[in-house]
């Protein structure tokens, strides 16, 4: 008899031998900071235990969720944003959502990702945090990625960490929002690098992943349309990266696996960085 | 300069190297089979595109998601289940549950699951589906895994396949759930045998994972106690096994990561098994 | 000093006389019939009786409520059904729902109804209740109404009952959507006798308010056309009439008020037939 | 053949005398202030015109209602509030939610009123707007009925108005909801005053009926607990109450009717101010 059917499995030796993992996902909490363009998070137990008890001595409690798809950390798909009128691939987009889902470029059709992750520490190489409204350059980018070592390639999840996620937890919950402040993130000329290196997915410490500038909301966001749009790219947002920095770890394997909601425009997720022990 | 900070990542390695993903999740869609016991899916979107556009030509289409944390494809937290008052570990759940989620014991505290898989394909031993209310003793564990040459190891993740998973896209909803009929599935004695092999999680392609007999719909649950309460086993359950015994793969990586629902007894998933390619 | 600002309002006067209130209105609960069209009742308590007390002893609890704007009584505002693309009035459909709400036809324009009300027992003049799939006839309208000495006058609402609201809470939720039975109600010709009259709204104790073919489910629904988009007269749907059956109550005041949901197709409702005692 | 059945009935001969609604329900937009405590009010559209047009060119768009049932215009039932662990009449809070709903003091129990209402303007008698965090005494109450000559009477719905109501549509939603710097309202003492005369529900303009004194937020609730578990008389909050003022209507016949939520803690209502025309 042998012991395995696939004995030299590479992953899962690789699994085997012990690998770390960083979660770089919000913690899902009624109140934590969102924008107010989708709904919030709630959930509640419609049952718990004791309200109805079987007769075998069992009880089990459930719950009742409702949330919109980009509150906490989340993806979003193709079918998010149009750009006069036109989606990715430039489908209409009235046409793309007649029938209330996309059946086309709905987050049910963003494969689960298993690739190469890369950190690009823009605080690492400004020496300090990302200010409130500062827009990352290509220059900056390009620093990063030779501080750190690890290129840009090809397919790659490319998560910027601007350090704004330091105020995910704050107390005033719109101190994270930042629609007064702004908030730090890529622009047109970030995007516009972040495209060119063909990566397959991007992510962020920020609620909208690009800059935005002080009292603007989200009047104008040329990196969704860049990114989304234009490239076919996913914007992850409010990710959790303070951990990955602070151990230095710029090169990972990214996994993430969005829900299969049938037509919708996001999904919550908590993706992760894995890396092997040892 | 160096081209990677890590250049021996294993893990990283294995999967440049090529991988295959097996979707184990059911794509969630209004209307979808569930236990009515809890709150259906339901996806709608607030914003479509040209509801509102921006000075700039965006505009951007959002979502509102309704649904019971054990509906679609689901991982039940310790949480979810109790017996005579008490949740594993032997905490009081009524406790445990004062403020209206499991601190302790909730959703979040599952930890992503990134470990060996081994599918137990029974029908493939039995020589046919497993009828409604079938049985799953140890006996065809045991030669289920004999066949396939794939042992339990304690930390595995156990998928069970019963040939139930037809059914869900069944025109009559009615049938996958079964409440006349029964489901197959394991009960007090398969469900002993999983525990003593010390796995971390179980799962099968049914809406209760153990056997449902006829007519009895969910009045006795003795392996949701003996997994969840007494040994603290995760039970994942209406998983999408048929792609994996066609292709007769047994044994894979299988990664799940349950959202961070604070406190929740249960969160929507989308497992994946994943093996090398080549 | 007087006693009242208003010592004759002749309704207050009529009030204080005594007044015998019949509820026409559904409980909502959990699993009642509906059409599966809409997302279902749905009611959890986020917090409960000691999950936070307060330093004064104090304690609250509080629900979150899901449902559709069409299930249990309810009304249908005029924005809800429109033909070959126009709404009531003419309004292009497309164009009123941009936004993601109607401004112009949502059930926040409905007003409130305090109006006098007709009761039409159609099985009192047929001898039986009206059987499934039971076309009632301007002749069966117009035999209630003779019968009970009540006409229809314009602003009137009109409530026809057919007898079928007995299955509301039969223990087979199936038969009062009547899927394959089919249900009794008006079709294209009583709809017309009833926009003859200039009726206000009318209302039944069936879920769809019109006749459904056995089999046929929601093809084709003439009544709506002809009521809400041609004529403007609003529907009110799964009501509970026995009780005004039983006592013989075919005039009345009709007092319904419909939730304000801004630019929403329709509002659960509990509708009153009010009658002074005495 | 006679005209009408019962010729006399005197509430539908003053119903066709003429009646003048004022509309004390808050129109229920997304965004519109509220309590963080509760669930946001959400609303969207899963199925829009043309989404799905049958054969006879008809076509539906329906709603997905969310929302706490304590949020805009709504009345408290009497499982709302607890003091010490017992609800009104001295039930076990535990016993009575035991199962997840309350069988006994839900909202559904609450009547629908048809009764005498009575607004107190208790501005018309400071000579200015209530000012935040305002204590309404017992000798306002008293000054504002005598100013009116609207003595309250035994079963009367007894609306007080602060003038904070014109922030309800305030541009920065926290004012109405008044954390900081409190809000105005009656206290103990004005509670008791109420109770004093046997008011069946009492009512005010804002979020949460009694005084808030500033930067305390909900954490001492006194008035809550006189009047729902003391003496059983329901509160309503967030009310209308600036067009009757505006036309010094002081009495008229009150009417609300609350949805039969089965077993809830509140309900969204808009409450009816009804006066007789000439």
């Amino acid at each position: 008899m042998t012991i395995t059917a696939r004995p030299a499995d590479r992953l899962l030796d690789a699994v085997r031998g012990g690998a770390q993992i960083y979660d770089l996902g919000r913690l899902l909490t009624i109140g934590m900071p969102q924008s107010p363009n989708h709904p919030p998070f709630w959930l509640s137990m419609p049952r718990r235990h004791g309200d109805m008890v079987r007769a075998d001595g069992g009880s089990a409690a459930n719950d009742l969720l409702v949330m919109g798809t980009h509150v906490g950390t989340h993806v979003d798909a193709l079918a998010h944003v149009s750009h006069e009128g036109r989606l990715h691939g430039g489908a209409d987009a009235a046409d793309a959502q007649a029938g209330g889902r996309f059946t086309e470029l709905g987050v049910h059709t963003v494969e689960p990702m298993l690739r190469r992750g890369v950190l690009l520490d823009v605080p690492a190489v400004l020496g300090e945090h990302c200010p409130a409204g500062y827009e990352i350059t290509p220059a900056d980018l390009d620093a990063a990625a030779r501080r750190q070592g690890t290129p840009v390639e090809p397919g790659d999840v490319v998560l910027i960490r601007s350090g704004w996620g330091r105020f995910f937890g704050h107390e005033d919950r719109s101190v994270y929002v930042g629609r007064d402040s702004g908030v730090p993130g890529v622009s047109s000329a970030g995007a516009g690098w972040l495209a060119e290196r063909q990566v397959h997915a991007v992510g962020a410490d920020t609620i909208a992943f690009e800059c935005l500038p002080p009292g603007q909301g989200h009047t104008s966001l040329p990196a969704h349309r860049i990114l989304l749009v234009e490239h076919g790219i996913y914007l992850i947002e409010a990710m959790a990266l303070e951990e990955l920095a602070r151990d230095e770890v710029y090169e990972f394997t990214f996994v993430m696996i969005p829900l299969p909601l049938f037509g919708a425009t996001g999904s919550p997720v908590r993706p992760l960085a894995v890396v092997s022990r040892g």
